[in-house]
C-alpha cells in the first residue's frame, strides 16, 4: 500500500510551541517523537519507506528533511497551502508516478492513534474495498457528542468478510450542533469523519477531473513536469492559480464514484487543543491529576498540564486547572476551558505584528 | 542627620526576582529604581550620602558597589547575617567613627514609603526627640487588622510642638492574633512597629553593653580596627563568634532608656509579598485590574500581576487573582492568595538541591 501523507497547515491552537516555522505537525507533543514521523512509523506495517509520500509546505522542508534523513520517504514541498484537494491529486499524481496503481491511504500527518493495530486493520479493510474504483474512508467511531468535527452516516453493509465490515456511504454531514451531535452519537449510525481515506490514485484523478476541472488542469501540467529541475518552477507558478478548497467540499459532497466507509474504533484524536492533549496523556498525570513536563516544581497544584524546555524551571503555586506552556521565548498560560481560544493570542499577536513571536 | 540602611537578608519570598545572589532590597519591584537606592534616595533631604551607612551581606557588596558608584555612601559588609542587633550595633560603631555625635536614623532597605514627606517629618520629629538619650521609633498608624507585624502601645504625650506628636512608648507587643489585631485598630492606641528608629550611637552602643554584653565585646574589637586594612579580618572573626539576635528582642524589650514613637502616616509598606507588592502598585492596573510589566499578551484576564524580563513574552488567557513571575531561568505562577506561601517553592528547590534556582 501506498501512502499520502498531508502535513501542511500552520496550526496557531498550540501556540507557543506550535510557530509559522514550527508547526504542530512537527512537536513532540504527545511522546518523544513529531507527530509527522509518528504518522509514517505508524504506517511502517503495511508500507515501505520508499511508498510514502509526505506533501508539506516548502518552508519545512528542511526540517522535514532532518527528521527523516536516511529514509526513503518521498517529500513533495508546497510553494503554498492550497487546502486539502491541491494536495491530494499531487499526492495521487505523484503516486501513480512512483508506479502505484493499487490502493493510496491519504491522511493528516498531526493525529493520534491509541490502538495501532485496530487502525491498520482498518486501512487494510478499505485497501481491499479500494480495488474496484471506489473510494472508502475510515470512520472514527464517536466516543462523544463532538460538535467539532464532520459526520459520516453509514449505509448498508457491502461486506463482513474482514475483520472490519464495510459500509456505503450514506451521507456527508457537516459540524453538527450539540442536539445533532448527540443524536448521532445515540443513533450509532454516525462516524466521525477524520479525513482519512484510500483510493487509488487514478481514481482520484478522475474524480478530481470530474469535479474540479481547474485544479486538474493544473496537475496536468505538473504531470508533465514530475522528476526534472522545472518541476519546482512548474509548482510555484500551477499553485499560484489554484483556488484554495477541500477534498471533501470539492470532491466527496460531489462525487459519483462509490462511497465506502469502514468503521474503526482506534483511540483516534486529533490532538486538535491542549486541552485534548491534556486528555489523551491523562493517565500520565500525578495523583492530583497533574501532568508535568521538563524542569517543575509544583506546590498544592490540581489538574495542570505545565511543560517547560530548555531547562527552565517553571514552578506552581496553588493553582488548579491550567495549562502553562513555557518555550524559550514565549510563554502561555491558559485556564484549561479556554484552551480552544488560544489563537486569539495568536491573532492579537498578528495584530500588533509581533512577528518573533507567530 | 545620619543614617544606617539595613540591607542584609535573602529574602525568599519574591522568588523568582529574588535570589540568594539578588535579595530582595537589590530589586526593581516598585518601580525603575532597586529598594535599596530608593531607601537612600529617599532620605536625601535629611542626610548627605557621606552621612549614609549601608550595611549588607559581604555577598552583596559588589552589587553594592555598582549600584552607588561614585557617590559617597558608607558601604559595610557583614560576612554572615546576625538579625538586626549586630548589624545596628556596627552601624551605631560606624557612624560614631565617622564623628556623628547627633540622631542616626535606622532602617530597613527594603521598605516602600508613599508619602515621603510625611515620612521625612516624623524622622525629623523624632530625631529632635532623640538628643536627650531616648531611642525614638516612628509608628506607622495601622490600615488594617495586620497579624504579620509587631504593634507599639502609644502612651502619653510628650510633646506636640512640631509636626508630628511624641509619645512615650507604653510597650512593645509581638505579632498578634486576629481578634487582637482587629481590637489594636479599633482603639486607636496602637502602631505598627516598622524597625524604624532614632538615636545618638552612643546610646545604641551604651543599651546593646547593657543588654547584650557579649555582642558588645565583639563590636568593641572591631572598634579598634575601624578604617585599617585588620577590619576586615577582624570582622570575619567577630562575625563568626556572634549570636543572632533581633534588635527589638535583644535591646528594645529589655533597655531602661527612655523609649518614644512619633506615629506616621505615610502610605508605608514592607513589601512582604508578590501580594503586598500587587496591592501597592494597584493604581497602575488596567481596568479588569491587571498589572502587566514587560512584554505581554493578556486576554479575557482579571487581576493578574505578570512581570515579564529580557524581552520574552508571557501571554495569559481566561485567568484571574493569579501572579506571573518570569525570569531568565525561572518561572512562577501562582494564586494571588497564595503568594505568602512561595517560600514553599523555595523549600522544596532546596530540598532537591536545586542549587541554580535559588
Amino acid at each position: 500500500m501506498h501512502a499520502v501523507i498531508m502535513a501542511g497547515g500552520s496550526g496557531t491552537r498550540f501556540w507557543p510551541a506550535s510557530r509559522r516555522k514550527r508547526p504542530k505537525q512537527f512537536l513532540r507533543i504527545t511522546g518523544d517523537t513529531p507527530l509527522v514521523v509518528e504518522t509514517c512509523n505508524r504506517l511502517a506495517p503495511v508500507a515501505r519507506d520508499e511508498q510514502m509520500i509526505l506533501v508539506l509546505g516548502a518552508e519545512h522542508m528542511a526540517e522535514a528533511g532532518s527528521l527523516f534523513h536516511g529514509r526513503g520517504v518521498h517529500l513533495l514541498g508546497e510553494p503554498v497551502g492550497r487546502n486539502t484537494a491541491p494536495c491530494i491529486g499531487l499526492g495521487a499524481l505523484y503516486a501513480r508516478h512512483l508506479g502505484c496503481r493499487g490502493p493510496v491511504a491519504f491522511m493528516p500527518a498531526d493525529h493520534y492513534i491509541a490502538d495501532e493495530h485496530a487502525f491498520l486493520n482498518a486501512l487494510e479493510t478499505a485497501g481491499r474495498a479500494a480495488t474496484d474504483g471506489g473510494i472508502v474512508t475510515l470512520g472514527i467511531v464517536p466516543t462523544r457528542p463532538e460538535t467539532g468535527y464532520g459526520y459520516i452516516r453509514r449505509g448498508e453493509v457491502v461486506s463482513a468478510a474482514g475483520e472490519a465490515p464495510i459500509h456505503r456511504v450514506s451521507r456527508f454531514v457537516e459540524k453538527p450542533d450539540r442536539t445533532t451531535a448527540l443524536a448521532y452519537l445515540e443513533s450509532r449510525d454516525y462516524d466521525w469523519n477524520a479525513g482519512i481515506f484510500v483510493a487509488a490514485p487514478e481514481v482520484i484523478l478522475k474524480e478530481i477531473e470530474a469535479c474540479l476541472p481547474d485544479l486538474f488542469a493544473g496537475l496536468e501540467r505538473l504531470n508533465g513536469k514530475l522528476g526534472t529541475d522545472a518541476f519546482e518552477r512548474e509548482m510555484a507558478e500551477v499553485y499560484a492559480g489554484i483556488e484554495p478548497v477541500s477534498f471533501d467540499y470539492g470532491v466527496m459532497e460531489k462525487t459519483r464514484a462509490p462511497l465506502f466507509v469502514v468503521p474503526c474504533d482506534c483511540g483516534w484524536s486529533d490532538v486538535g487543543s491542549w486541552e485534548s492533549l491534556c486528555e489523551l496523556r491523562a493517565e500520565e498525570s500525578d495523583p492530583d491529576g497533574n501532568l508535568a513536563l521538563g524542569e517543575t516544581e509544583l506546590v498544592d497544584c490540581k489538574n495542570l498540564f505545565v511543560t517547560s524546555q530548555g531547562g527552565r524551571l517553571v514552578a506552581c503555586l496553588g493553582l488548579e486547572d491550567c495549562l502553562v506552556v513555557d518555550t524559550s521565548d514565549a510563554l502561555l498560560v491558559a485556564r484549561r476551558s479556554r484552551s480552544q481560544e488560544v489563537r486569539k493570542i495568536v491573532h492579537a499577536l498578528e495584530q500588533k505584528r509581533k512577528e518573533s513571536f507567530l
